[in-house]
């Protein structure tokens, strides 16, 4: 599966396995690839299942049937014209489903897998111009010059999309005539924008990620030297603005290195720091990365979501201001889920540091595995956490707007999130574990499988048992050992306070959050138990989030829940719900569930307006159980109004939200 | 100035003055003309004197520089092509600026406006085809074909501004040619889109209210049959929708009659519900008319703001679903205001009712008032309740986007909102005072000026003294009535607790919200003494408003008030502001400012989410004087943060907003 013939790219030079997406050329930290995990029934295997069975083939119908696919086949008969089917960037959609097939051929070895990737390609390489220019799009007969609008032409993010799906087959397959054909593009690329060439950036970034990828791969740092020279151009107002969204909507107003905050259009603000992350720890530019880290926190604590989830505005489906976290509008692309995986996975091989996976865990089990319904052919574009009205039943067989409110809708206009899922999901394993500095295995993420890691004094396999999030148990078994053992160090999120560890049945010893280094090396025949409280917690935004004051969530490990109206007692409205926080929340029956106490809050006898001269009568009318279930599997029943963040109820004797939760504050992290 | 050869257009017919925009064909209630009112100094004057000076030749002036005016001169010369500046509804921004024109003249009779307007009807006039067909956009060559964009071409919408303008000339200066002009731009209307004509309608109402007026002021019934029409062909996806917009956003999905609330885009909805209205009236249609006022009462409950705005999202323009009513995100735009000021006053006219005319003086002080500059040369577009973040300075002189936050800009893109203010401000008199049925003059609004009541019997000549809003009194003095006596009916607004009323210096006799009717008829040489009381007041918002949860705003008569920045003490930043609500607020120095009890909340420290396992702490770290002044004027001292609705400080020894305004609801409306 890999092709001995390729250059090593960095100082790890003794991991022969190749199949991961992100691979940099300098530090001691390294993803596992995907063959290196294999997944046992959980919920992973589940999403990753529906992927394969579902989601992949759902796509190439979906194109077939619209002419994205046959727009390659009209450019290689010159019978493309003015009146060409898709947005501008519709190739890209074929290229990620490309990387998504071979990752999926890299982790399956499914002959069928591949011979559909091959098909694929057939028909793509048949468009490429003689230069290496590859867009059905622009430069044909009846259609617009070749880079001819910069700021929506989509041209360079539909090649970097195109390179990404190269690095996944050489990493997968090795040298082959679709890597062959990458690197005419890439070098097209190179010819046009060079340091001599267009002075020009893509409005959409993408390029960047790729190029640098591609250099990792290839080992010809020309390509990175190009992706650096697109980021330094960038942010100096070179994209003609679309009117009403201005130069920050592409981040072109100012540069990566002055940015403060992630900004403008979500999923290109991710990728784009994607890019500069993979530049800065290459080209070992640790200021830069400074900067990149403190663009991530600023972000993370200011404009992110409890899912995970970014971008708070439908109009440009960008970040909003510091605090501006609504969650009804909230947009919460999934592909700007994909996005900010790809930035804090980039920042954990960089770092080390833990914080960037457990944003990931949190992403991965609310945004990404929110998107796709059970058998991976309907999907949500916008991941809001409240939905103020019921949505459709079923959508229609049909091309859906981006965000249908409350159902999961086959195919969009703009249809970017089913691909993105795919490619994510058929590489799930290579965001799930990482050994660093060739000797120390680390265990990122949970769930049942097997795990090899190739260390220096030989493999480490690592079988997992867990019915985790649903189950607090995690069981390690060593089932193979380098003799001398190996170092283990394991992950304990952010949430679990009282999680413990014990080895060969051996006392729980509590752990704290962070990183978790087993004091002594593991051997084969060893079997670790490690406990992740998964009990119903309360979740408090920080009183600067404007729409969510007064309000309050319900988490279960790494799930966010939420309360969905069909599980509401007959005649009660979500509107009219309200938490008493003064009684914990306490497990419901399946093991992602929970239960609260609640109370209908009556509603107001207004004048003409929704305002009053006194404050709303929050006496609790009724009192009764509130069932809470997994954000990520909400709407699947059917329409529902929804929300994750529930009013707190008034105690109507001190009127306040008072108890023990309120007061007792000695569990603050 | 009023050409006794028109027609008479419905029972009312005794009052010959006619300036006024919307003059009902049945029922018993009108408003007074513009002539019948002269304003002295005071809030309105300084507006109206400022669109004089100001606005009406700010936008001749911007409208010459982007050639939006010279687009008529093009057509006419046959220069027309397909590189022409401005949007396709640009020529409607002409007509409107025509129809403010028209009104000034018919106020002040100032020659050298009228001069200004001939001179523009030279050049629009010019452009007319043959047929009646008047649109510099569609139909020459090199540019589109005539109605070949029912969704966004807004060519009927351009004619209904245009008719609108021919209705203001004929009701101020009598038939000449721009009325003309108007009767065959009507025609044209008429045979294309008649009962055996093209099924369309177009994606912006307009045309409707425009007919519907235009029929009243000609007393031809077939164009208000042609509003009609084009009322009940709505609604049934005619249109193709814009992508990701939908047909709710032109309130194509469901016939009016069949309509629950008002949604979509918020200017379309409404100018749509007013020509429904007109044709209700009309009609005799009172079917159509209750469904419209059960539409302004739910719209109004729960999709409005406290302000008077309408729309709730920046992607549509448009209303968002019930209780979506983010104070940082509100749209609110300008022309919303003035579409919702016609919709109530055509409700008022038509019903009588108070709460109609209530929302119009919320709506002319706080979205009205609030957009352009002191000199009437700069206009917020959006009037949001929250800025988190200062705005600019100064803007440049340069064409802008809609919504530049917390900065007035001089021109926009879509520059719909400045004429919209010029032609409602001209024309302010019109909806501040009314007769019904030829014997009951109804004092509407508040303001420093005579009104002239044309009654059965006579004359009755109001002399109205104050300094409202910035002061409780109002004195009238009656200096000439009919022998007999008036009836006179004075508005009471519905926040107005404790307001009384005395006659000739007698008792102050307390009066509740809602009309009063003076028990006796007003004789010449008469004094009433109105007294509006207008100590600031805490206002709460409906439980159900998510995004204003545990908020609060400051009032003061019909004046919204707002915390900005720069009133803050030196190193407190609006976003650690509370209110503490135990205290109440006082008034402040000038008449419309306030000054509360506010304390500064300590910054939470978090993980990296905002989010935490505990709820907010808020002790009270550092009281202080919070300074409170009106919304309408916000932004003027330059950059400042700014809100309207401020966090309730929670008392750190009860946890709970306590405090006599909490568990006092004697007050309650």
């Amino acid at each position: 599966m890999t092709d001995s013939s390729l250059q090593p790219a960095g100082p790890v030079t003794d991991d022969a396995q190749r199949a991961r997406p992100v691979d940099p050329a300098r530090g001691t930290r390294r993803g596992l690839a995907l063959d290196q995990i294999s997944l046992d029934p959980g919920f992973w295997k589940t999403l990753q299942d529906a992927n394969s069975a579902g989601t992949l083939r759902h796509c190439i119908e979906w194109m077939e049937r619209l002419g994205w696919l046959a727009n390659f086949d009209r450019v290689a008969a010159g019978t493309m014209d003015h009146n060409r089917p898709g947005w501008q960037f519709s190739d890209s959609e074929v290229y990620k489903l490309l990387e998504a097939l071979t990752w999926e051929y890299g982790r399956t070895g499914d002959a069928e897998v591949d011979a559909i990737f091959e098909s694929l390609v057939d028909r793509v390489a048949a468009a490429e111009d003689e230069d290496g220019y590859l867009n059905t799009y622009f430069g044909h007969p009846g259609r617009p010059e070749r880079y001819s609008d910069f700021s929506m032409g989509h041209e360079l993010y539909c090649a970097g999309h195109l390179l990404q799906a190269a690095v996944a087959r050489m990493r997968t397959k090795g040298e082959d005539r679709f890597v062959a054909l990458g690197r005419r593009v890439a070098d097209h690329v190179l010819r046009e924008f060079g340091p001599e060439g267009r002075n020009g950036v893509c409005g959409h970034p993408e390029i960047e990620v790729a190029l640098a990828e591609f250099a990792r791969a290839t080992g010809d740092t020309r390509y990175r030297d190009q992706a650096r020279l697109f980021i330094d151009r960038r942010g100096h107002g070179t994209l003609t603005p679309v009117p009403l969204l201005g130069p920050a909507y592409f981040q072109d107003e100012i540069p990566v290195r002055d940015t403060e905050s992630w900004h403008g259009h979500a999923v290109r603000a991710l990728y784009l720091a994607a890019g500069a992350v993979d530049i800065a720890v290459d080209a070992e530019d640790s200021a830069l990365l400074n900067v990149l880290e403190e663009q991530w926190h600023h972000t993370v604590a200011r404009r992110t979501y409890l899912t995970g989830g970014m971008g708070s505005r439908h109009q440009d489906e960008g970040f909003g201001e510091d605090w501006e976290l609504p969650p009804d509008r909230a947009y919460c692309e999934t592909c700007a889920g994909v996005g900010s995986l790809m930035v804090s996975w980039r920042l954990y091989l960089a770092t080390g540091r833990v914080e960037y996976v457990d944003l990931m865990e949190r992403t991965l089990f609310n945004v990404i595995a929110t998107s796709p319904s059970p058998d991976g052919t309907a999907f949500f574009y916008a991941n809001p956490l409240q939905q103020r009205v019921e949505g459709s039943d079923v959508l229609p067989d049909a091309v859906n707007s981006r965000a249908e409110g409350g159902v999961r809708a086959p195919w969009f206009d703009v249809s970017c999130c089913p691909t993105n899922l795919a490619r994510t999901l058929a590489s799930w394993q290579s965001y799930s574990a990482s050994v660093e500095a060739e000797n120390l295995a680390v265990l990122l993420q949970y769930t049942a499988g097997e795990f090899d890691f190739p260390l220096r004094n030989g493999l480490l396999r690592l079988h997992v048992s867990t019915d985790y999030p649903n189950a607090s148990d995690i069981a390690l078994s060593v089932s193979e050992a380098p003799r001398e053992g190996a170092a283990l160090r394991l992950r304990i999120p952010s949430w679990a306070n009282g999680a413990s560890v014990s080895v060969n049945g051996g006392p729980a010893d509590p752990v704290t959050p962070g990183w978790c280094d087993l004091p002594e090396p593991v051997f084969e025949g060893e079997e670790i138990r490690l406990v992740l409280p998964t009990e119903p917690r309360l979740t408090w935004p920080d009183p600067r989030i404007d729409a969510m004051r007064g309000t309050v969530a319900v988490e279960r490990g790494p799930l966010v829940l939420c309360v969905e109206s069909r599980d509401l007692p007959e005649g009660i409205s979500l509107e009219s719900v309200a938490l008493d926080v003064s009684v914990s929340p306490s497990p419901d029956g399946d093991g992602a569930r929970a239960r609260a106490k609640s109370v209908k809050t009556p509603a107001q006898a207004r004048g003409a307006l929704p305002f009053g001269g006194v404050p709303a009568d929050q006496e609790m009318s009724e009192e009764f159980d509130l069932i809470l279930v997994p954000y990520h599997r909400w709407a699947e029943r059917g329409p529902s109004t929804m929300r994750v963040f529930v009013p707190v109820a008034v105690d109507p004797i001190s009127k306040s939200p008072s108890g023990p939760i309120l007061e007792g504050r000695s569990d603050e992290r």
